[in-house]
């Protein structure tokens, strides 16, 4: 049965301590007091540190960077001997150099890999759950990057060797990241949004009150939010399928796929889904600010005001078929396309998204995305009708809202219509397939 | 270190070349033109097809199987190594035979192995996602499988043997399909959603409009849908638990759960999750449909209208306490089985329904869908009242929507109810454990 | 290539027996009746009990501890072997010693190894899906451990030691074990809605009864539903962030991390998650309840009668801005907040908070939750306005019920507002780093 070592009893070490066990390994801890550690897990051995790094040739270093110089007057137990570098820092650029290849300049004679440092203490003990599988290593010597593989592959993980250690920054920086996909898609959405709101502020609201003096400032907690909401929502939705598009059109142009797109699209590609989701959630808000609508005091109080001046006036109210045509589509539209766009973000889940083959994957993804983004600009159409005719929409010269929202999405609907054109179509294909 | 050779520097080679290296293995790619080659992953060769050759044992074919053809001249190098076929058709049945079974033919001398194909270029280097473990390999000598078979290990995939070579075509299928497990469910959602909707369309509006000359047309967009949405979905949510009740019958009928059940019922077992989240989408939309009938103009013109007719006939309004109570309890027992519902939709994700002992997820799947069942018809009972009692509903002899509605539920209920007294209860268990 | 057998060719012997072929193992079965067997896998042979025992070193019992007497006559034939035991109980301590010991004590010159029961034959059929890669062994002597684990490993399974067999016992509960962390969550809520729905059923229902004689009875289906569920939704939500603040409490009293934590608020800091996710489902129901409420009879009924009194009365009815704000703003928080709340949901899919770096997890379900309790805070704030000034909100001198859902709440802001002051944050951080 082979041995490996852990330095420092704390959160990560005692954890890890634990998994090696239940792989099968024989597990020597060394610490400081090694007589008064607790919580260490079965079976394990504690020793002080110049023993514990005697007993095995594998040493994981579970210790913070700050204290790495303990290890300098160890330096002659651990030459020839593997270190495994755990440790993260608590911000990016934090010490001049990688915390592992500080570790290296103190011990030179020992070979120090970086690694393992992406995987927390709580996943690490909580085996049961599907926990993160994956881990990164790097190191110079490829004999003890391949020892600590096949510790990680006898664990359980699945070890990605990511080359030299000079990589070690960029595994550092891993576990500090802040959703690095997100950004992009967040400015857009805060952006889109911060723009909105003024446009409407001024149109809606201000405008009233310049030139009627009406204060109908309430209106920004539920009226404005349900515009902005739905108006950013469908931009975004139309921007996660104007790149698939516009490449579709760079490859026709070019006729190969062989060269690699512009840099600003390959990066808009890669965080469509990001995108999608994003507008996912300012949909969510819409249906939820509409489907409150009826119980606010605002349309409550008009209700009643109608009805009452409809009596005190004697006069009838007429029903119009064509209204409630108009009312009851673009609601029918708006849920239907709701509907698939809940669709679209359950497909997303990592544990869908991996069930299904990549034709299912872009069946759903391709086809029914551009079917959602079809039925929810439907919807906006059908919700403006020919208002755009009223002249007194376009208060201060400034065209309503909603009808910002239709150019992007009716923009791509087009170009995705001329690409489905059939001579266009089988051009694509063809080149997907690698004609030239 | 073990060297793999990989054919092709198109998306999949180059995608497979990085895994390969993260795993360890040093990697030659074999290419046209070795020299124009771009992007390759770090650390990787390219040479010729026939010097890369040379290097390794083991040679991934990452070309399209048009132009396989350009493996017959290097027959002689690749004598008795083992090639990797990932190639994937456009369609079914595209060529007479498997690809695999053509590149075993274009060269004889080789191992052919078929496998890897189901994976994406995309998959392989998103490493760090959770992406697809599963690959699925077939071959004809066990030598060369199980070093494939290493391989794919090593690289982090769980790799499943499908047998010999003659099993490619099913492995050349499997990135083809096409949610073939929702295929009868779809049909059977389809086929009940269109009857429903002529019934309902000739029952409620084409009455209307032949006895009545009135046009409320209008009603097919949301009325109608709100209709059709609940009845498809607790009919399906019926179907879903009907085939667990015959099972049971059919074991108590034999006494022995030796033998297997008829095929059609089997077919049936299989797609119940398909069944019951189609069921879920349609309950969905039923809520949507609901939650925004007070937005609707025909339901505000009409509210307006009774109140004042209400005051034009100088009229008082009683308040009816069972009124209240009928419709309070129908949508009270609507929402707890919509929740139900959701819970139930929830546990099926693969994520979800992994971290849950089998005995957890019948706990769930099977004891609250059919309380869930349960809910969702008392909702309908209790909504439709003692209405059937009026002849009025009756029109042209034809019962409403919703009573069609309650008969499976109704017979799937009341079979359960005889399946779990004591005494059949007790047969069924001791059945289940073996005993015949 | 290696061989192993399976006794018993039940459900889970066909299973096992499968993904062993499919692994490249050669399988063989041992059966009571060889000639007989239906059902097995392709490739697979089947054999007497004694002819199978012979062929293979490493033997799984796939057979009811019920019927293990059937291996005392094969002790020769077993002598040495390793047998993996795979068997489940139908209930907790169904027999006085675990059915692995129960096993050894039978054939005790054979090794036992317990292990694999968590499986089912249903998730190892199913390989394409992602499904439980987790399986747990015991045993005694650690060559047989380590050669089962070598199975496993090849299998595509992670395999984790447990112990020794005295585990066993564990083992075994484990797939009958019935959601243990749901279990005080439950009971929390439990315990919550009931006391609410007696405290609120006697002051709005009761209380109306007996001082007017005014039967409004039918509001315990939504009226009262719709407040139990937010207001227990809002204290669980609470409860959930008060343990965090409890502990950094303590470690800022103690002044290090060093030192564990009672028992009481480690049990509690390991069931948020859960505490969380039902504290979702009130809020759920409470969305639902409120959206539903202007399809209600009751609420239609005083819509009208409030319209109808206006105008017999010959009053105006005034808009009230301030009343226009109130009830938008409410609404809008509550909105927001429950948005935010699904978000938390979505990250705490095991697939999804895999995905996740720990920071990116503590960003979402830390600064977000804390941000979602202080939104759903100023929204039940918001709700109840001014209406604590009114005396006769105090019927029986009670104060109502969203009062007290807010004791709670805001506690816990307030105290982690002081945790966040720049001083105490500042200890707290470097406690965290190990500083003593
Ligand atoms: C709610 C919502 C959720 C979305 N979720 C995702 C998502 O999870 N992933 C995503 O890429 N886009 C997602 N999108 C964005 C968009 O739906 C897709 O990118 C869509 O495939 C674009 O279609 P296309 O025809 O324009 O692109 P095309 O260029 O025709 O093709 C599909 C593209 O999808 C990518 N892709 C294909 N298969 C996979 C896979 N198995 N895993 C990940 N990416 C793959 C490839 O980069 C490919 O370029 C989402 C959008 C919305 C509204
Ligand atoms: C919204 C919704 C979602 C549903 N999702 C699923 C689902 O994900 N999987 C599913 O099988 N049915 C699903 N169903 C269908 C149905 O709820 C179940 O099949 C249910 O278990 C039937 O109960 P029973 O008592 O009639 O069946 P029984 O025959 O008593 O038994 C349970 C059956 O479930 C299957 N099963 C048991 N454990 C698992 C597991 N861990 N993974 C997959 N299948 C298992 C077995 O085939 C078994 O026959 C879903 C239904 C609805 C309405
Ligand atoms: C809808 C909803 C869902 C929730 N889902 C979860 C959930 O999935 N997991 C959860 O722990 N709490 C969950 N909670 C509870 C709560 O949001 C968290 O526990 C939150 O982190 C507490 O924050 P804190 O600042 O009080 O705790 P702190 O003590 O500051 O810290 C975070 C705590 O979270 C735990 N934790 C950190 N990272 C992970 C991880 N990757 N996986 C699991 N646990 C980790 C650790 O125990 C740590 O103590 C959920 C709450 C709600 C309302
Ligand atoms: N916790 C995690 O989830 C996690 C995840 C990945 C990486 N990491 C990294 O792993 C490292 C340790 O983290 P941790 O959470 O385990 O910290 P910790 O709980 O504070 O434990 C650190 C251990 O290091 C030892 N130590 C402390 N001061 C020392 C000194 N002056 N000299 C020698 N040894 C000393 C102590 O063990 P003895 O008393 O036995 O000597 C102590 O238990 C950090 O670099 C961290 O970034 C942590
Ligand atoms: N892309 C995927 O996600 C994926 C997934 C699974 C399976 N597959 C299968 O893998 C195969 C390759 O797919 P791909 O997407 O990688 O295609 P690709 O990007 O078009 O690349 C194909 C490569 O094959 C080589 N090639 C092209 N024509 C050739 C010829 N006449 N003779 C010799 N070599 C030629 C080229 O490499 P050189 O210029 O270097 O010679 C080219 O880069 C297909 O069969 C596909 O079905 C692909
Ligand atoms: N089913 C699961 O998902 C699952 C999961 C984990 C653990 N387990 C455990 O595995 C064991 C078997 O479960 P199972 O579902 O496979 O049961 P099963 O389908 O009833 O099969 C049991 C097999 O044991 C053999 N057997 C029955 N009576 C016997 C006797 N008197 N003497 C010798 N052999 C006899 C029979 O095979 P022959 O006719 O070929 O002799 C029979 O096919 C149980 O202990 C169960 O707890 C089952
Ligand atoms: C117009 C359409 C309306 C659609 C409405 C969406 C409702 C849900 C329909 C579920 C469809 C799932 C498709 C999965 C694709 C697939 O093949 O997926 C295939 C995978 C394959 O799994 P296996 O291979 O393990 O069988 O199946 C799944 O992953 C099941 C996903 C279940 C998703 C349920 C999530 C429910 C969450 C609640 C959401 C909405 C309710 C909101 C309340 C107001
Ligand atoms: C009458 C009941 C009403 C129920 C309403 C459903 C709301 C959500 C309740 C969550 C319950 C999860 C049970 C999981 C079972 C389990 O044990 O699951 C166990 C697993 C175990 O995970 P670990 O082992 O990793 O701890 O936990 C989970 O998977 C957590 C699942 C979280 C699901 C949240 C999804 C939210 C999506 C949004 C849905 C609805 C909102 C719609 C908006 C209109
Ligand atoms: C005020 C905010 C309102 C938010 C409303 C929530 C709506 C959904 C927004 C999705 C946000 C997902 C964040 C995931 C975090 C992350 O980084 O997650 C990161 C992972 C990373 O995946 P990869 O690494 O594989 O790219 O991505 C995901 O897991 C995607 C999750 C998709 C979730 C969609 C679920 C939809 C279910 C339906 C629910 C609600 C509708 C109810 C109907 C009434
Ligand atoms: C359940 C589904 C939906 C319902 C019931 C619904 C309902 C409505 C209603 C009632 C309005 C008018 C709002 C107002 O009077 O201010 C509206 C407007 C709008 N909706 Fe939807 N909708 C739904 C889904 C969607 C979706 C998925 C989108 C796509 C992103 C969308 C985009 C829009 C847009 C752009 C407007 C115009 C906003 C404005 O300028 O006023 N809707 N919707
Ligand atoms: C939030 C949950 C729910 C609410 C608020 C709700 C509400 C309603 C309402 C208001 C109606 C009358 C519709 C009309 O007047 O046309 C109705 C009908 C009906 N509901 Fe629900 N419901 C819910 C959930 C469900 C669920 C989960 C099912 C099960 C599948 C269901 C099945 C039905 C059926 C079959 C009808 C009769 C349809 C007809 O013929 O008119 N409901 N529901
Ligand atoms: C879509 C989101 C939400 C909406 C539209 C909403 C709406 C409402 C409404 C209309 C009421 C008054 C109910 C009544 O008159 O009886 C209310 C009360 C309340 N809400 Fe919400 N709410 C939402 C989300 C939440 C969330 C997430 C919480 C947090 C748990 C919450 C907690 C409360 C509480 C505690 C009350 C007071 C209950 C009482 O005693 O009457 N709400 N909400």
């Amino acid at each position: 049965c082979e041995r490996v070592c852990v330095f420092g009893t704390g959160d990560i070490g005692r954890s890890l301590g634990l998994r090696l066990i239940q792989a099968g390994y024989s597990v020597i801890f060394g610490s400081r007091q090694p007589q008064t550690c607790n919580f260490l897990p079965n079976g394990a051995q504690v020793l002080g540190h110049v023993e514990a790094a005697q007993t095995a040739h594998l040493i994981f270093v579970a210790v913070q960077r700050e204290h790495y110089d303990f290890l300098v007057p160890l330096a002659n137990q651990l030459e020839g001997k593997v270190l495994v570098d755990l440790s993260n820092n608590l911000k990016k650029n934090q010490y001049p150099e990688a915390n592992a290849e500080y570790l290296q300049s103190l011990v030179p004679g020992a070979e120090v890999v970086k690694g393992f440092n992406t995987l927390s203490a709580w996943t690490l003990q909580n085996g049961p759950s599907d926990a993160n599988r994956q881990v990164y290593i790097c190191g110079d010597r490829l004999e003890a990057k391949q020892e600590v593989l096949a510790v990680a592959t006898r664990m359980g993980f699945s070890a990605l060797d990511q080359g030299s250690l000079s990589k070690s920054r960029d595994l550092e920086d891993f576990p500090l990241q802040l959703f690095p996909l997100w950004r992009l898609p967040m400015r857009i959405a805060t952006g889109l949004t911060a723009a909105l709101f003024f446009y409407l502020l001024i149109r809606d609201i201000l405008h009233a009150y310049i030139t009627q003096s009406k204060d109908i400032s309430f209106r920004v907690m539920v009226s404005l939010a349900n515009k902005v909401c739905p108006i950013v929502s469908l931009v975004m939705l139309a921007l996660c399928y104007l790149p698939g598009v516009l490449a579709s059109f760079l490859q026709l142009y070019r006729g190969t796929k062989y060269r690699p797109f512009p840099d600003w699209l390959d990066r808009w590609m890669l965080c469509r889904k990001q995108l999608g989701l994003l507008a996912l959630g300012f949909a969510f808000l819409h249906v939820l600010y509409t489907v409150i609508m009826p119980i606010r005091y605002h349309v409550r109080f008009w209700a009643t005001e109608r009805t009452v001046a409809l009596i005190r006036q004697n006069r009838t109210n007429e029903f119009s078929t064509s209204a409630a045509w108009h009312s009851d589509s673009y609601l029918s539209f708006g849920i239907l396309g709701f509907g698939l766009y809940v669709l679209l973000g359950i497909t997303s889940l990592p544990s869908v998204s991996n069930a299904l083959s990549w034709r299912e994957f872009s069946f759903v993804q391709s086809k029914l995305g551009h079917l959602t983004l079809l039925l929810c600009t439907i919807h906006t159409y059908l919700y403006g009708g020919i208002r755009f005719l009223n002249a007194s929409m376009y208060k201060w010269y400034s065209p309503p809202g909603y009808m910002l929202s239709l150019v992007v999405p009716t923009v791509v609907l087009l170009l995705k219509l001329f690409l489905l054109t059939p001579c266009v179509d089988r051009t694509i294909s063809r080149i997907r397939q690698g004609w030239e």
